[in-house]
């Protein structure tokens, strides 16, 4: 079968809006509030196996799950600053209980650093009780005024997992905020998602931190999505709330602290970057049903029963090996159009098994990713089914990576950048002087986003692009979400 | 050892709030928001397992998990008019994003029979696909203007499971109210809360329902304490909404609902039930930690390592037998220290290792719910601390049954109706004619609430407690929270 992505690459928006709600993983644009989805039943089970994935990650690396409450009171959402003055036009408030007006206004947490840290501040006293590392994954809000879209810009992100972390230097936050790089790597590894890690420049950091590292991915129509970021928040929340910690001198001060997220994009991204024009590829390290069985009708109705019962003993052989199988059981469509459903919902593997495979006790086996098919004896159908998993995860991760390294160019040429970029094609990196100055041009000579710089170091033998001296590292721009 | 339940069920409110704070499960009271607390770690591991636990009894029963939006818009809200009067007082509103004020106020969910059947009405047209069972698990809110308690009477419920389900008949739907209530029974046994099943009088129904079937169980102060509802809704919900399916037999009709619920009262029962002075005693059904070991310090150093070493090694023993075991490693505080501290986070079975278990190669088994030890061959510590488990599971969920049957009493008598609710000691039945005039007399006679009458008959050959016609059944009254 041909294998096309001209729906998916030129029209990706529709493409995406398509697949969510013919493969009903979310229903987005038709509850009563915009920017709000519903996450519909395959669809969160997709959901929680990518949040069973980051949970793993985050508890056997000494995370501590907990829950705070949502609502976040005006003066203690205002105690840092540049904190509030970063989220302020995006707050939903709460300001009445029943008739009554409230006497503080309640925000709906747009992220969790202060509240956070106000508890952290009755807590923990002492260095002995550090390194300490909290997450949550709970819905945030954002007013947002732009245009929203399914799972990428929401005014209820409904899956942030935010963690944050108490240390008691600057360098046990640093190298916190490594550790969380790496895991961040290893979730999205798993995830199969390519990724460029860039450091976010000073006029793009997080409201309130130090330095912000970030996760980007390349979406199909070539725009750069953030899907992580972690932030090393130093003292000032610490400051903010006047939260100190005995330091092992004895002396009390603020503790460094750092904070990291990933969101509903992780999701977003998993269904978008190995999608086709007959729908999305699941890595089979998530997805909700790893093996769709279609029975074939045969030309009577006994064999016809006797094809459907083989199937169901096929596909409850495959449960029992911990492989989720299912096996498509309505009379009334026909396998093409079960076909059709089960591609869009992006399930690895598809068996097709007819009056021939059960006559020779076979299975027809068909991968979703390059619609390559084999077929195999009945008793060699686990093992088989086991490899191509592995190597269906191996492709799409490989794969993935390959086309987001194409979509990278260099150029020292600031209107080729721009020519570039209108062309939709991914990142460019230019050299760079380091300058905020030349940073700001750069964004606004090309009419898009700014996404930092490498974190290790880059020589480049270049000159700066705007300011023409010799170019300290390279800073990456493209069109974003 | 002694065990005593004095603090337990005279002082019940400070008990409850010691053990949530000490116990470290939920931090209460210190953030800046009257009536939300924080999950801490410890607290949110049980909480998870609860959760798991009914999500297997609601997965392996064709329900599935959903996620709708946290806001539902006033507009329509105000479509169930019972419903919304119900709510109208208890409702937080957003009304505003940012500086802007929202064209329309934007309720916080206190439950979301309004926006599950708006999605609904999109995604079911016909008796096809009927029966279908959603559920969700997620924050609700009440602007409570009653004293506020922990886990029991919260502005936000966080573990709020609520299924939605819809059918074709009314008698469909009776027959899913009957199953709701099967699935309840067997959650409940497997947390080990003992309840009391009643049918909730007319005037104390959920707020749009035909009928409330209401689980009470009884807490350690005698009150009753509301732990899970199921309601038929009939059409109430989906001729508000003009949801209409067809039916079988062609015509265009509204379906008809139910709804069922379980909050974070469900933690709270587990800790409170089983507790005695000494703190809570988690049934090994959901302890995050089913066996602790707490090293005993022998005279010299080296010793004192070997035990430490034999600690670890018996510990992760039972971890690969995948029972969740931890070793008490802190060298600062006495085994007396932590057998505090592992006492009051409820850790049903304790082993305390010295150098005689070391040099005998054996393990001190000492179980938290009635102090019972034994000494047993390293070799057979894994079965023993099998049953030992399935024991102390059983022997909780027997006792606290018995517990419950022997706080409640019949009473013909209102005025000793009135003295037994007085003592607090549980619920009291009244024969009574069924009809609301005398039900509410007796709330009002004996200052207590009405919880229901059994769904069951009862056979009472007496008179009703007020109107001295003949009984029909037993009327259900006690000090609730």
């Amino acid at each position: 079968m041909q294998i096309t992505r001209e729906k998916w690459s030129k029209n990706f928006s529709e493409w995406f809006d398509w697949v969510l709600r013919e493969g009903e993983f979310y229903d987005y644009g038709r509850y009563p509030i915009k920017g709000m989805g519903v996450w519909m039943p395959y669809g969160f089970k997709l959901r929680q196996n990518i949040i069973g994935i980051i949970r793993n990650f985050l508890d056997s690396t000494g995370h501590e799950e907990v829950l705070f409450p949502l609502l976040i009171p005006e003066d203690l959402l205002r105690r840092e600053s540049t904190h509030i003055k970063g989220f302020e036009e995006e707050v939903f408030w709460v300001t009445k209980g029943g008739s009554t007006d409230l006497d503080v206004k309640l925000a709906l947490r747009p992220t969790s650093e202060v509240a956070i840290t106000t508890m952290e501040n009755l807590w923990l006293k002492s260095y002995k009780q550090l390194p300490k590392k909290y997450y949550q994954i709970v819905s945030v809000f954002r007013y947002e005024t732009k245009a929203t879209r399914p799972m990428i810009r929401l005014r209820e992100i409904t899956t942030f997992k935010e963690a944050h972390t108490v240390h008691e230097t600057y360098d046990d936050a640093q190298k916190q905020v490594e550790e969380a790089i790496e895991i961040y790597k290893k979730i999205f590894d798993t995830l199969t998602i390519p990724y460029v890690l860039s450091e976010r420049p000073e006029w793009d950091r997080f409201a309130g931190a130090l330095h912000t590292y970030a996760f980007d991915t390349i979406m199909p129509d070539g725009r750069a999505m953030q899907i992580g970021t972690v932030h090393h928040l130093g003292q000032n929340f610490s400051k903010a709330l006047d939260f100190k910690i005995q330091k092992k001198d004895g002396s009390l001060d603020y503790p460094h602290q750092t904070s990291y997220g990933i969101s509903d994009r992780a999701v977003a991204s998993v269904i978008a970057i190995h999608g086709d024009d007959h729908g999305p590829v699941l890595p089979p390290s998530v997805a909700p049903i790893k093996v769709v069985v279609i029975p074939i009708p045969a030309k009577n109705e006994e064999e016809t029963q006797q094809v459907m019962k083989y199937s169901i003993e096929i596909c409850e052989m495959f449960n029992k090996n911990n492989i989720t199988c299912l096996t498509d059981q309505d009379t009334e469509k026909t396998p093409g159009e079960k076909f059709y459903i089960w591609e869009i919902k992006g399930v690895p593997i598809r068996l097709e098994i007819g009056p021939r495979e059960l006559i020779s006790g076979t299975v027809f086996i068909k991968r979703r990713d390059n619609f390559k098919s084999y077929t195999v004896r009945k008793e060699e159908a686990i093992n088989k089914i086991k490899e191509l998993l592995n190597e269906i995860q191996e492709d799409l991760r490989r794969k993935a990576w390959e086309d987001l390294k194409s979509r990278i160019e260099y150029s020292n040429d600031i209107e080729k950048a721009k020519k570039i970029l209108g062309n939709n094609s991914g990142i460019v990196e230019v050299p760079w002087c380091g300058s905020n100055e030349c940073g700001l041009k750069i964004e606004e000579l090309t009419n898009a986003r700014v996404l930092g710089y490498p974190i290790e170091k880059r020589e480049v033998n270049d000159k700066c692009v705007i300011c023409k001296m010799n170019a300290k590292t390279v800073l990456r721009i493209a069109k974003t979400y």
